[in-house]
């Protein structure tokens, strides 16, 4: 049964599980105490810290093991805005970073602090020359008031890198420190250098759960907030999850000294399944970069779909993937990322292969996706357009939850003139991104939208072939 | 090798383990997700949360996980102070609590907040009524101001059992929350009702590292602080740390089952320990209620002899214990603890027993104490007093750690005449508590202490008899 959902989380490396096994008999004793028990604990966790260290490119007193990637990156942010609070209350993030960080800026701005998001390109990355811009700030001066950017190695839902070395470069220039959430990507391989701060999360290099890590570097000014103890410099409270940072460190350095083989690997999957997808399925847009990129990582989307419908059939099928779609999420809002790239979200797929996926099971993949996906449009009454060429139209789709809009409008499309309208009147929060990359992805006009006095939003679509 | 240090960590219980393992198979993937992995995942994380709930005597979505006890206990600390910011900043906490409660304190208090700390009796208890009136507030009025109070269910360095249920009913009458801090004993049994939050460790019952949890009882209002994300219904953020979770509740039930057998047969050995080990060694204390008290959990102080030392000779002779003393916290400062209840904190030593001590572990522990307290002795030059019956003294033990300013004055004091005094000059942090307990174990009078002209007090000590 193919799992391709790596990016969420991955089953126990195996030298992860002999490590933790080992440290469960050896590192359950507390490290502070004096006693053999304690001290055999202190050199496990010594050793894990060094080992970390080495893969993360920093010194061990400059790394301490925080419960999760999301307690990493909330500390690192609270601690470098908090150690820069006379220089400024702006935080600078790239639009598409992880909830982690969303979050932690919301949290400062409920604090009064401001948050700058700097937008992203179609493929997802930010363009260094408009971050190094929001650093100087509206008036063009040097470190107006920036406490803290963060930018994460690579996108978490679409696969992206980010110009990390550049942005790290800006940031140094102006005088900012550099947060950067390498969750995704440092299994792989090491962050580019520059940075200040960095976060990542042990369960996505083949490690447990119950581990981040958050390094800073010596001589970032870091003020680390809410009530510390003694453990970990006073960064991360509470008693150290031991056995856990020793697979988490174990598993690091073993995906390490696979990466480079594994990676090439995986990517020539990934590359076949972006380029086969879109021959195999008609009206589907794979997003992200297609070369600076995660090697394990693809998402699509898939027009007339809904996200949850789609998931739940490959399920079926044997294939667990995962969506940032709109129609996955409890909340029913379209995933920030695909928003801000300004792609379509709808019937999204994020396929994120663990480390030993086999060939055959992607190739299986590419013959199980289109019968799902066409299956799935037959049931929603996709797929069968009307035609004509007459006045322009209105479609009440209000109530009606993606892909439905979408489906409406491209039924009716063909039944206006050439040069006529089809106005779509919704309130699916989701349509506000799918119906105009419908019209980018069919070549058709989105003239645009006006808040609708029934609710929602009348989404204006011209005809143009 | 006898570990007797349970109270700081134990080894995971054999259930713990193997739900570990079983979990780590099963559980790894991330239970928000919808497929396969994912809904197993969920399925283990409701079954772990309904298996704790019913331990802890509370609804299941009442309770969630956090990455340990600390966490659980800043994260309900935190929450309820805000939740109940329109009727006061004030936070009542018991004298003995555990640092993580001092610290969420010290943080209260860095806002802007007011912690008020309610003493306790030599035994380490706090008395109902003392409590009660610090709800009422300075002028008596029911709840003035006093916006969360918090008690642990029994203390962690002398095991001494809190009067939970008599303040619950305080709590209860003023309008004020209780949050109780049960980690000590919760492998035990439940915490007596009454109680509005509940924090406890999943390490100090047999279960591994990187778990503990919260309680919050519905209506009880509860504003979660810092960034959150959706897991843990919004009160703890970041990947659930699952197979741990599954091996925790496991562990719970297992040493419940457990728990009335071993407590009994724990209990009178700790009693053994209470009755010989002041037969077989002078000028100790033994400290903690004797009944009213955890049942595996046992601590003396022994006069003349440095904490550090006579952890690493008990070391030496493979017993493994704690100590709350000043000489083995890298601060230097007595415990809160010991200092709050007024006793001996010099030569202090904690033996938490785990679950399945051998009997005869026990007693060779009794059989090598006495030879380990008088070698440490012997090679402080202690117990070899001058005598005489002259004038009155002044000892300089500046400079100096304890326990050597206890033993400076133990040596002279039989040099003056009965009704004379020995004054001594130190400025250890510790013989500020340790001078005055000295005198109240020698039935010696201590007269006070005055800032010292040179750095520290001056101890002042009439010799009675």
């Amino acid at each position: 049964m193919p799992y391709f959902d790596a990016a969420s989380a991955a089953p126990l490396h195996p030298v992860a599980r002999q490590a933790l096994l080992a440290a469960l008999d050896e590192g359950w004793a507390d490290p502070a105490r004096l006693h053999r028990e304690g001290r055999r604990a202190r050199l496990l966790l010594d050793a894990a810290r060094e080992a970390a260290a080495e893969a993360v490119g920093c010194r061990p007193d400059e790394l301490v093991f925080t419960p999760s990637g999301t307690h990493a990156v909330h500390s690192g942010v609270s601690g470098a805005l908090a150690g820069r609070r006379r220089v400024g209350a702006r935080l600078v993030v790239s639009a598409v970073e992880h909830s982690s960080v969303l979050h932690a800026g919301e949290a400062h701005a409920a604090a009064g602090g401001t948050v700058t998001e700097v937008p992203v390109g179609r493929t997802g990355a930010v363009d260094p020359e408009v971050f190094a811009a929001e650093l100087r700030g509206p008036d063009g001066a040097a470190g107006s008031g920036v406490a803290l950017a963060c930018l994460q190695s690579a996108n978490h839902e679409v696969g992206t890198e980010q110009p990390v070395a550049e942005v790290a470069e800006a940031c140094r220039a102006a005088g900012v420190p550099l947060l950067v959430d390498a969750a995704q990507s440092l299994g792989w391989g090491p962050v580019p250098e520059g940075w200040s701060l960095l976060a990542a999360s042990a369960h996505k290099w083949g490690g447990p759960a119950g581990v981040g890590l958050l390094a800073v570097r010596k001589g970032v000014r870091f003020a680390p907030q809410g009530p510390s103890d003694e453990r970990e410099s006073g960064r991360a409270p509470g008693f150290e999850n031991l056995p856990a940072v020793v697979a988490a460190a174990a598993s690091l350095r073993a995906v390490r000294a696979e990466a480079a083989a594994e990676g090439a690997r995986l990517r020539a999957l990934v590359d076949r399944i972006r380029a086969r997808v879109p021959e195999l399925v008609p009206d589907v847009e794979v997003v992200g970069d297609p070369v600076r990129r995660l090697p394990h990582l693809v998402t699509f989307s898939c027009l007339y779909v809904d996200g949850e419908t789609l998931l739940s059939e490959l399920d079926r099928e044997g294939f667990s993937v995962s969506s940032g779609s709109s129609c996955t999420s409890s909340t029913l809002t379209p995933s920030h990322v695909l928003r801000a790239m300004g792609v379509l979200s709808e019937g999204n797929v994020r396929v994120s292969l663990p480390p030993g996926t086999a060939e055959a099971d992607v190739d299986r993949f590419l013959a199980v996706l289109p019968g799902v996906v066409s299956g799935v449009r037959d049931r929603l009454g996709a797929g069968s357009p009307a035609a004509g060429g007459g006045e322009d139209l209105v479609v009440d789709a209000l109530g009606k939850r993606c892909p439905l809009p979408v489906i409406e409008l491209a039924k009716v499309i063909g039944a206006v003139r050439v040069g006529g309208t089809v106005t779509v009147l919704a309130d699916d929060e989701a349509a506000r991104l799918d119906i105009p990359a419908w019209c980018e992805m069919r070549a058709q006009q989105y003239v645009g939208a006006t808040p609708s006095p029934g609710g929602g939003h009348a989404h204006v679509v011209r005809r143009l072939s």
